[in-house]
């Protein structure tokens, strides 16, 4: 019980709007410290910001072991994806950093700690969700597009590996250079190389940006139609409270029986 | 009832299609003067136009001044944001510009006179409405969106550094390049100039591409959806003088009852 | 009844694929010789395809008179605008080309008549009302997306014209250099040139990006909602014969009139 | 029967998930093969890979025969795309690789090879065929595309060939630099250079990009609306269990013929 209680007030901390704008507050204004070593800060301002973070941390670390101790069934508390994240995050918040000594780690490790706002943010869980959700359904769409890619990939690095290795010279760096192709970046430039020897070459690019284009638009009507389609679904489920037409029918029928059972008993 | 008639007159000339159209028209017109300075109009004709802008600004400064009168409560009025934005634009139109004088804050405040269209054209301020109320279901998203710009920007600013101070010397910096990578542009230069150095850094702006680039679609695809949905629910709403299902089954109900009370009278 | 027999005929030889198929594929031929000057094609096989141009255009032409001269009120047949279309694309391709005299024109004038391929293709024309229908309502929006260009355009002008007369000159090329902004063309480079000037001239940019692209973006959303609107409606009137639920909650009244007579009428 | 229950067993062999992974596994690994000739892969481990690759192309070669024996008319097996897809492709995939005599060949054959996931994967076949259906709809924005196209480029390789004849020396060249116009790669560039002789000439640009670029959001809408839409009518199709509006009309007009036989009945 003195565990659940306990628990309970750590959620109710938690899931308070002003605590949350307080963390949030003070988990991007650690952030920025880390970028803001050349501005001019008041040091004990800076220190005052070092020791609110550190506390939060330890409210974090607090109410996660609360949830684990909580749990019946420990190996239940890491099948839970959240519980893995938000344990990950606040050990990692956790390594004490020196300046200086591993400065690099440090600072790497500083920067994953701004990841501490999904923890308390639950509409930031929410979209992290819809976008998980949303990746099975890109799975053949992206294998689909990664044969396209291999195959172009493949060609242009066989015929124009001699033009310009740096572009074409293996596979992977033409794969690479087809990314740079479809984002549009620059891509005359790699056209108009590989034309001055293959003057047909242009069929080659323009077909990819066309295929890939479709590929990718298909992918994002996909995801429309499928979002779409959730939001219809959720509708009506909202309006299931209404009858259906088959009750309607079915209560015609039953309307039906009494009364020709009304003609019948009058005989 | 002299200010309320006032008022209906201003209001009656404001919606007036053929006034609206000459004020957008004067509009345009004083606007252009500003970047035509170099251009030879006829020194008259420009003098027409500055006074038939001051005129519109007049007119426009009498009907807020009789709005602002006829208001009961004085301080209702500067709660409704348009009137705010109304009286703002007309008092910072009034300023009085004197070339050579402070030139470039005088050449400022006739740029933001443009924006007195927005208080004479009805369906620019429903526009205005439609695109503020799309902006707080952006909130998370923009949020994720920040985090993921950081993350990377604190990377990037941490390994790539010294290769070029200009584009990720510190975490603000690194945003901007970030952003520019989002833009697609030029986004190849910036990779080659660190593959150099960190062979695998492609992966760093692949993995962001694809991040930014899907949590963008997510934000387009919410905003459509959410745009379907306010559209759908308006439609439902001017069908429903029909009957709904539950009418229907509530009246079946009422005659069933009739039916048994027939059948049970008669015995 | 001649004409119209006629005017009948020569719509039936018009809507016939196999005729639209020979007449497409002879336009796309005799425009493709307006570009291909310089390749080697046999003079007769030239000379064979501009009779068969020739041709074209004045079955075209005979088709266009007869349909003027069976048109009763001579004045409703230019009211319509695909007759003023089809009329001046035909007196257009009759305009007589001589090489080397006022080439230039006559080479323009060959040009336009490859739109002659949407008076004979229905399916374009039907194409180009759906885009023109849907032009009106962006009317508000470009009005909108003109008033941030002009607002962008007139500080950019004001502030950075000594920095690159050539890009911020006046407010035009501000304007034109705004639009290449917004396309994503080489941007970086103008920012980073106002960049040294004025540090914060970022957020100016940024700043125009993000609204521009909230504005279009609008559009698109707009666009979409309104076609699917349109949609919607198409399937709700083809399935009209449907009786709505106020014709069965009306029949369910006249049943319960008819019960409650019988129960009434027992007595 | 025999061939049949052969058929079957190959078919319950292809359809196995497990196999199914096993051979995309395979074939993406021996693609990689290719462009990964540099790379130090033991010879042992590649030579066990090109085996398996063997191995998986005799597995489909047999399968294919077997379908073609099991098939009555031999004619109805090749009026059938998929089956000549993947005959190609097998077939495709025997011819031996020999490297120094005629690799470019033998290596754009191992290119083609990577196909034959488009053969196993039974939901890539169904993504490709949705792509294809998708396409005839196109058809006619594609042509009014290319009108765009021909008309524009006809203009610039008329007035600007003069000033580069690299991009605008013929109407290939001339589509080819407006198809770099519409993806916006250095566009300003293209346009910078026309306005130093034709000041004017932004007007080409802006007025292209518009109408390209509002085709072809014509076009993306098309295909959203098109796929909803289908959507729309399978969902439906899946309802179709319910009854009618007009089903429960005709069974409210049965109960008052019902009703109204037994008033005049009773007289």
């Amino acid at each position: 019980m003195d565990t659940l209680s306990l628990q309970a007030k750590f959620l109710k901390l938690r899931s308070k709007k002003s605590f949350e704008l307080f963390v949030v507050f003070i988990i991007i204004f650690s952030a920025m410290m880390v970028g803001a070593k050349t501005y001019d800060i008041p040091a004990w301002s800076m220190q005052v910001i070092i020791w609110l973070d550190l506390a939060i941390t330890l409210i974090f670390l607090v109410e996660i072991s609360i949830r684990f101790l909580g749990e019946e069934n420990k190996r239940d508390f890491f099948k839970n994806g959240w519980n893995v994240f938000d344990t990950t995050i606040v050990l990692i918040s956790l390594i004490p950093i020196q300046e200086g000594d591993m400065a690099l780690l440090g600072r790497l490790v500083r920067i994953f700690r701004v990841l501490r706002m999904v923890s308390i943010i639950p509409e930031l869980r929410l979209l992290l969700n819809s976008l998980l959700k949303a990746l099975p359904q890109l799975g053949y769409v992206l294998l689909l597009m990664f044969i396209i890619f291999y195959i172009y990939a493949a060609i242009g690095a066989t015929l124009f590996e001699t033009i310009n290795p740096a572009l074409w010279g293996d596979i992977s760096r033409a794969m690479l250079t087809l990314f740079r192709v479809m984002t549009f970046e620059d891509w005359s430039d790699v056209m108009y190389e590989t034309m001055e020897v293959y003057p047909m070459s242009w069929a080659f690019y323009i077909s990819f940006i066309f295929l890939s284009a479709f590929a990718f638009l298909n992918m994002v009507i996909g995801i429309v139609v499928g979002a779409m389609d959730a939001e219809h679904k959720l509708m009506e489920q909202e309006t299931s409270t209404e009858p259906s037409l088959s009750d309607l029918q079915r209560e015609l029928g039953e309307l039906k029986l009494m009364v020709s059972s009304l003609g019948s008993g009058k005989k």
